[in-house]
């Protein structure tokens, strides 16, 4: 029998769990941290649920931290904001073992270590599921703020990286065991990079995250700037394992609508944007904004005719 | 039938609970705020859950939304912050009116539109079970921070009012239809207020709120300012209602551990005490500060016998 949250109560699980945050912060009514002058705050906040957004059928407890955290930082990247800490929420059954409390906060802690922040609030309590609820907050020059409402017709549309893979690493856990190149395409799923490792951009940058997927990112930028786009599938980054495994259709159906691929999706006219995708391996040009208020999905290739994006397809998560 | 949150789906729920956010701060991956200089920046956070912290037994909605910004308010007030936002993660069932949902949002914003502070982000999620997650930032001068470490033998303990009201409000809408002067009772219960109101205090001022009672609130500052302490039972400030509705003995109760009256309880020096009770109506010493660590429940009328406090007595998440 593994120790549960149960046997040790809200005091001795409060113990266990200010093992991962700093010491001089946590422990008053409220966390105090400094602000460099001239910085604006931000604050980015999710909700996840057992069986809703993490399972342990795909993801073992120190991903499901993980990927809690990276989400957030991910947010904070979108909005060119470097990290300062979170605090973690976390309703928990009587009956969870303390062990995957710990898991859980080990992998929160991991990410943190590695993309910066540190847990320095939050709070315990009973529930009848497993909820985790993140806030972050990080700095930023105002001056410098990736906004999705600034993207101007002309500009080009460029992502940082893969997209599709989160999605075709859940599916592979889901129901895939024989699937060749595992490896890459899991880790895609249960531990996904926030990017903060990308060049200082000038201030009329504008994008978001490809969280809710890549077309949601596009629909959005279009939405908040008053401008259309059209996205070329043949410029789309997807990884040669996910194209081998499963048909283009498919493959291409996860990019635009799998989510949680947490890459950027930014824009800037052609030519900084040229320049800009040179310096970032793995990054493309997939697109560009048009006045027309349409959001196009083109294939320069000539295999797929044109057809228009839209929201309804993506993730909705009252009508799932 | 009701609207339900199904209905409408997540972008048709996003729209309605943003007409209760200022447009210019949400709609981004992330909120950005202004930050004053000299100012450092304090976080809280809570979860609560339907049928463990609320419930439409005992609180409307509207209720539920006030109590959890009240809460978390009630945090920053006990460091001596001002608030300048807060971010509410939702986690709702397909089922729920979506006249519920609004009516808790109604709430929250009457609470902020009191004390200050807007909703500037959030997130919304599916879960089985109504879960409410509150994350509230404010600002603080550094050098006037209220911490609960810094109180020295001597020290008068002080309260901010009264306790035990909120608990007696729960069990007479739990229990007792018939209770007499039940308006004021039910108040403190449903809609508690954060204590802004206090004179400025000066830099060595200890203390913090008393969300899980009076008894824990001592009892955390006695722990992590490495002293004790000796509460006068006759001096604890309990409503007049309250007192005439029952026993001397479990209206000291709730008042020691029935938490949820967010008083702030203070120390200071006594004669700097004396001067600032003298300035907040209801405010009274209760007690002081000892080397002594032991935390006694002492009785000046001479009607009661001297015991000691211990946490175990309070309120303990899981095993409840």
């Amino acid at each position: 029998m593994s120790l549960t949250v149960q046997d040790i109560g809200e005091q001795g699980l409060l113990k266990r769990v200010q093992a991962f945050c700093p010491q001089a912060i946590v422990g008053d009514d409220a966390a105090v941290l400094p602000t460099e002058p001239d910085q604006s705050i931000v604050i980015t906040s999710d909700v996840l649920v057992d069986g809703v957004h993490f399972s342990d059928r795909t993801t073992p407890p120190e991903s499901s931290g993980w990927r809690a955290i990276a989400a957030n930082l991910s947010d904070l990247a979108a909005m060119g904001a470097s990290p300062l800490g979170i605090t973690v929420g976390l309703g928990l059954p009587k009956t969870t073992p303390v062990a995957w409390v710990e898991r859980l906060y080990q992998g929160m802690s991991e990410c943190l270590a590695q993309y910066g922040g540190a847990i320095v609030g939050g709070d315990l309590c009973r529930s009848p599921v497993i909820t985790l609820a993140i806030t972050a907050f990080g700095q930023v020059n105002p001056d410098c703020v990736i906004q999705r409402s600034t993207a101007q017709p002309g500009d080009a549309i460029f992502v940082t990286g893969y997209h599709g893979s989160s999605r075709a690493g859940l599916e592979m856990l889901l129901n895939s065991d024989t699937a060749p190149e595992r490896a890459a395409l899991i880790r895609a799923h249960q531990y996904p990079t926030p990017r903060f490792d990308i060049p200082q951009v000038t201030r009329c940058v504008s994008g978001m995250d490809s969280s809710d997927g890549l077309a949601d990112a596009v629909l959005q930028i279009c939405r908040m700037s008053k401008v259309g786009a059209r996205l070329d599938r043949a410029l789309i980054p997807i990884d040669p394992a996910l194209q081998q495994w499963v048909s283009a259709e498919k493959a291409m159906d996860w990019a635009l609508y799998g989510g949680e691929d947490f890459e950027l999706v930014l824009t800037l006219p052609m030519e900084q944007a040229k320049l800009w995708v040179e310096q970032v391996k793995g990054s493309a040009i997939v697109g560009e904004i048009t006045s027309d208020l349409a959001v196009q999905l083109i294939d320069s290739s000539g295999d797929f005719s044109d057809r228009a994006l839209s929201l309804e397809q993506g993730f909705q998560h009252f009508r799932a």
